[in-house]
């Protein structure tokens, strides 16, 4: 006997084991957590997965999620749009946005080129970067993804494919991360930032 | 600003960072999941959630978790209803199970005693339990709680309150567990195996 629980008890165990970094032994607790709910605590949670699943969608400008007909920033009449800053993931968006200091627009990829992962060109939001960019009006895009290979690869990918409208493209400064120590700075850090360095 | 993500999705997040083990950043990765799935497989996920919390009760004599009047266990007309295996969760009903011995019926706690997290005699299913014994018609009790200090703090207390109605009451056996090196074995596991060494 594979098991001794109820099959609508399975099913929701099964559920939960599909997803990502979720082993049999932590759906089964989930599930568990499930049935000590009360009723309308689970339905809740049920109508919250109904409910992203249909009202999210990414916005048709940027690419960012959203729940409207553009996203929060897009429809904003007070951003810079002639400035685009380029993110792996929508998460991103809220780092740069932590800065403070951006007033641009963004443009979320969805991902990185990963040849490993087989992730191409094609899988990722970059064709609706070029169509925002051809059509004029942007004057300096920013790539914001990752400061590992793939994300540099990435940027260096689009950097190209822009390179043809004109517009600047400028990446993330690396270097020394603000309120950290020397100390434990890696090396490849160390080196981008002495490249990097600017006069005082 | 706290976050850029549409309400719905941030509604979503917050639930599954909800759950027991699940983090914001874990919860963010699983809301993420649910977008990219098909919508009938979000459906899917959804209804497994509803079904699972309105469908599944426990069992009305043994406590276990079923989705039918009686749990299978309770059902069937072929176990022997006078020897009443005590397990401290559901899942632990598998395990015995697994011996392919056992013909007896369970009786499912959904906990241990466990006066540091303020878990009483009145918080688990003990008098479920006691009311089973007191109808007469069992023979013997075998507590199969953990082998840890709340485990046999729980199998001693019940045993006071079965001995009694003048019921068998046992526990499972301490030992080397089969297939393990010497080696390996702990004091405690090597000092219960002497105490319970039989002649052969």
């Amino acid at each position: 006997m594979a098991s001794l629980f109820p099959p609508s008890f399975e099913t929701l165990i099964d559920r939960f084991a599909s997803l990502p970094g979720v082993g049999r032994k932590s759906a089964q607790r989930l599930a568990f957590y499930i049935l000590s709910l009360p009723e309308g605590e689970a339905e809740a949670f049920a109508g919250a997965i109904t409910d992203a699943r249909q009202r999210v969608h990414t916005c048709p400008v940027c690419q960012n999620l959203t729940d409207g007909p553009l996203c929060p920033i897009c429809a904003s009449g007070r951003r810079d749009n002639s400035v685009i800053c380029v993110v792996a993931e929508p998460r991103d968006v809220a780092s740069v946005e932590r800065s403070r200091e951006y007033n641009g627009s963004f443009h979320v990829l969805h991902g990185v080129l990963s040849p490993l992962n087989r992730v191409g060109p094609a899988d990722i939001r970059i064709r609706e970067l070029v169509e925002r960019v051809s059509k004029g009006g942007v004057r300096e895009v920013i790539m914001a993804t990752n400061p590992d290979t793939e994300g540099d690869a990435t940027a260096m990918y689009i950097s190209r494919l822009l390179k043809p409208f004109g517009v600047l493209v400028t990446r993330l400064a690396y270097g020394i991360p603000v309120g950290s120590n020397l100390e434990f700075a890696d090396d490849a850090t160390m080196l981008r930032a002495l490249e990097g360095r600017r006069e005082i």
